[in-house]
C-alpha cells in the first residue's frame, strides 16, 4: 500500500472509526489514535489492516497492525497483539475507512489547482506547447517536452528525458525516465471499482498511483488507471500501441510489447518479455508469466505459465488453436 | 421521436415535400401545410410519418397522421384517413424529408457558437477550469464542475452535482442529476447512420438525443452517439468503464455495469441490471433481457432472454460455453 | 518510398553511410556522394535501397538503385550496376540510413512551430473554433471548417469543404475534398514500428504519410498511423465510425465501411467496397480482396479472396460459421 501523493488525514481515534463500520457498540479495551490503513505486510503498529481471504493468509499470521478487519471464520489467522474487527463485508468496510483516511482518493474531479506552466517554476526547463497546465506537486527533470493542451495534474513526478504529446491528461503518476506518452493518453484516473448498490453505486477509494518504468512508450488514445490498493505498474521498455486499456492494479513486466486496442482487466500481473497481439483482452486477477505470447484477438481466461505461445477464446496452446481451426 | 433539441424549420407546403420525393406528378387532392415528421405513434393530424416494415403493423393501424411514407404493399395497414405515400425507399425519403424539417441535425461541424464560460451567465454557478466552452441553449444545475479544455456544445442540459471531466465534447444530451463523465469523452455526435453511394455516400439526419440518467458515470474516452429518430438512453445509476461505445437508439437500463472497451451496435436495447464483461460486442437491433451477464470477449448477435447468463462468440449459455472449452 | 513532407538531409558520402552500418572496413571502389534512400521500384543511380525477401525478386532484378542493402543469399538477384551492401540484419540497417536522411521522421514529438490560427495566413479562410494551432507547411482548401483545440501540425494538406472536429491531431497528412474527421482523431503519427532491443528498444523512421481520399468520414476517437516506408490510404467514400485503429502502411480501397472500434494491422491492404463489422480484427500484411464482408468480432488471420462473405475467429467462410454455431 504505497501512497506517495494522497494525503493522509489521520489519525484518527479507534472509536471514531468504529462507528463508520457500525461496530460502535462492540466492547473494546481501547480508544488509542489510529495511525493510517494499510495492507497485512506494509501494517504497522497502531495501524489497521483488512484479511478478508485464506489466500494471505502467511501475511496475515505476521501483520504488525494493531487492528485487523476480518470475517470471523479468519481471525484465528491473525497474531495476538492484532485486534480482529469482524464485520459483514471486508472490502466494502476497508472501503469506508480509507476514504476517511485518504478522501481526496474517492473524487476524481478535475484539478482546479492547475496552472498554465508559464506561471509555474517549470516554464524555463521544459519545452512545452500551448494552454499546458501544471498541478500542484508536481517535478518534471530536465530535457522534456509537453504537448499542447496537455494538462499534467496534481501528484506527478516525471523523470528526464520524456516526451509527453498532446492532450493528453495526468495524474497521481510516477514517470520515470526516457518514456514517450503519445497524442490523447488518459493516465491515473481511478479504476473502474465500486461497490454495485441499488440506484446509487458507492465508489471505493484508489490510493495507488501510476508507476511507469524507464524507456517506456505509451501510444494514442490508451488509458492506465491507477491502483485501489496497490500501484498500476507498466515495466522499463515496455512498449504499448494505441488505444490500450491497463486497469487498476495491473501490473507488466519489462520489455513487453503490447498491439493496439488491447485491454488487461483489473489486478492482472504480467511477466517480463510478454508480446500480446492486437485486440486480445486478459481477464482480471490473472497471473502471465514470462515470455509469453498471447495472439492478436486471444480471450485470456486464465493464467498462463512461462514461456508459453497462446492464442483463442479462450486462449489455448498456440498449436492446438492452429491445428483444430485448418 | 422526440426532438427537443433540433429546431423544426416547417411547416412546408405538401407539394414542396412530394417534389423532395419525386411524387410531384402523383395526383393528390390537397395542398397543405405540413407541420412535422414523427414516427407512427408520434405523429398527428397535418403531420408526415413512415411505415417500412410489417414488425410495426399495430402502430400503422393507429397512426394519427396525415400522411405517410410507406411500400404499396404495406398500404392497406393504414387507416383511412392517412394518405399513403408509395416511394422506393422508405428510410432514403423520409431521410430526405426529416433534413427538410430539420437541417440542423444533418450535419456535426463544431459549434461555432460556443463562448468561453467566463463570458457565459454559467460562470459565477459552476466550478470551472481553463479554456471550458459553452454553446447556445445550454443549462447547468447546481454544484457542477467542468474540467478543462470541455466544449459543452449547443443544446445540452445537465442537472445537479455533475462532474464533467476535462477534454469532454456534449451536444444534443439531456444529463441528469449526480452523473459523472470522465476525460475524453465524445458524447451525442451523430451515428453511423448514411445510406451507402457510389462514391458519395448521403448521410441521414439524426433528430434524436442522448439521455443520460440520475447516477450515472461514463469512462475515459468513451463515445455515446445520439439517436436517428429515437434517443440513445443511459439509464440511471448505469457504470460505463473506460473506451466504450455506444452507438445510435441504444438504450440501456438502469442499475447495469458495463467494462471497458465494449461496444453495442446501433438500436439495440439492454434491460436493467445487465453486466457486461470487457472488450465484448452486441450486434445492431438486439434486445438483451434484465439480469442478463455478458462474459468478457462475447460477441453476442442474437437476442438474450431476461436472467441468462452467456459468453462466447457468437454467444451462447455460460455453462455450455465452459464445457465446451474445458 | 513517397516522402513529400520529410527533408532529405542528404546527400551523404558513401564512407560514411557504410559505418553507420559497420561494413567500414568493407573494400569499395568508389566514394560517391549518395543522393537518397529509397525502395527497390523508386530508387535511381546513386542512391541506396534494400532487398530483404524473395518475394521482392522482380523489383531487385530492375532496381536502378547504385547500393542496395540484402543478405549475401539475395546478392545474385541484383543488376551487376547495383553494388550489393551485406549485413546481418537488413531491415535494421535500412533503419539506421533512413534516420540519417531523414531525422525528422524518427521523433515524433509535438509540433512546437504550431500558432494560433489567428497569427497565420488561414485566419480569413477557415471557419474555426477557438485555441485552433496550425504548424508550418500546413495549406487548406476552400470551405474547410476546423473545431476547438484542434492542431493541424506541421506538413498536412487539406482539400476542400473538409470539416474538422474538436481536439483533433494531424501531422504528416494529405487530406483531399470533401472529408470529415470528427472529434478526438489523432492521424499520422509515427506506427507501432521498432526493433525491440534489450532494455531500450530502437524505432525505426517512418517517412511515409497519411493520405485520405476525397468524400472519407473519419469516427471519433479513431487513430491512423502514417506509413514506415510507404504511405497509409484510406480510399474514396470510405467511411470509418469511432474508435478506429488504422495502423502504418494500411491501404484500404474506397467505398468501404468500417463500424466501430475495428483495429487493422500494419500494412495489411484492403480492396475496395469492403464492409466490416464492429470490433473486428485484422492481421497484419494480408491481403482482403474487394467487396468481402467481414462479420462483427471476427478475427482475420489471413488472406481472404474477392467476393467472400466471411465471420468468425479465425474467420471463416460465412455459412460455415453459422453452420457451426447453430
Amino acid at each position: 500500500m504505497i501512497n506517495p501523493f494522497f494525503k493522509n488525514c489521520g489519525p484518527f481515534r479507534f472509536s471514531e472509526l468504529l462507528k463508520i463500520i457500525k461496530l460502535e457498540n462492540a466492547k473494546f479495551q481501547h480508544d488509542i489514535e489510529v495511525l493510517d490503513i494499510k495492507d497485512l505486510i506494509s501494517s504497522n503498529k497502531n495501524e489497521i489492516t483488512f484479511y478478508h481471504s485464506k489466500k494471505y493468509k502467511d501475511a496475515a499470521n505476521k501483520t504488525k497492525a494493531s487492528f485487523c478487519l476480518t470475517y470471523d471464520s479468519l481471525k484465528n489467522d491473525l497474531p495476538k497483539k492484532c485486534v480482529p474487527l469482524i464485520v459483514e463485508n471486508v472490502l466494502f468496510s476497508i472501503s469506508l475507512l480509507t476514504a476517511k483516511f485518504y478522501p481526496s482518493s474517492v473524487d476524481d474531479k478535475f484539478d482546479n489547482t492547475a496552472k498554465l506552466i508559464d506561471e509555474t517554476v517549470h516554464k524555463n526547463r521544459v519545452q512545452f506547447g500551448k494552454n499546458v497546465l501544471i498541478g500542484e506537486n508536481v517535478s518534471i527533470g530536465e530535457n522534456c517536452s509537453i504537448g499542447h493542451n496537455s494538462i499534467i495534474e496534481k501528484n506527478v513526478k516525471i523523470g528526464s528525458n520524456c516526451s509527453i504529446g498532446s492532450n493528453v491528461i495526468i495524474r497521481n503518476c510516477l514517470i520515470q525516465n526516457n518514456i514517450k506518452i503519445l497524442d490523447n493518453c488518459v493516465i491515473g484516473k481511478h479504476g473502474f471499482g465500486f461497490f454495485p448498490n441499488k440506484d446509487n453505486n458507492l465508489r471505493y477509494p484508489h490510493i495507488g498511483i501510476v508507476v511507469i518504468e524507464d524507456n517506456c512508450e505509451i501510444g494514442c488514445g490508451s488509458t492506465i488507471d491507477r491502483g485501489s490498493m496497490s500501484n498500476t505498474v507498466i515495466g522499463k521498455n515496455t512498449y504499448l500501441d494505441n488505444q490500450i486499456h491497463i486497469a487498476h492494479n495491473v501490473k507488466i513486466g519489462k520489455n513487453s510489447i503490447i498491439a493496439g486496442q488491447v485491454g488487461i482487466a483489473g489486478s492482472s500481473v504480467l511477466g517480463e518479455n510478454v508480446k500480446i497481439g492486437g485486440q486480445a483482452g486478459i481477464s482480471g486477477h490473472l497471473k502471465i508469466g514470462n515470455n509469453v505470447e498471447i495472439g492478436g484477438g486471444s480471450g485470456v481466461i486464465k493464467d498462463i505459465p512461462d514461456n508459453s505461445k497462446v492464442m483463442g477464446y479462450p486462449a489455448k496452446n498456440f498449436r492446438d488453436f492452429l491445428k483444430e481451426n485448418r
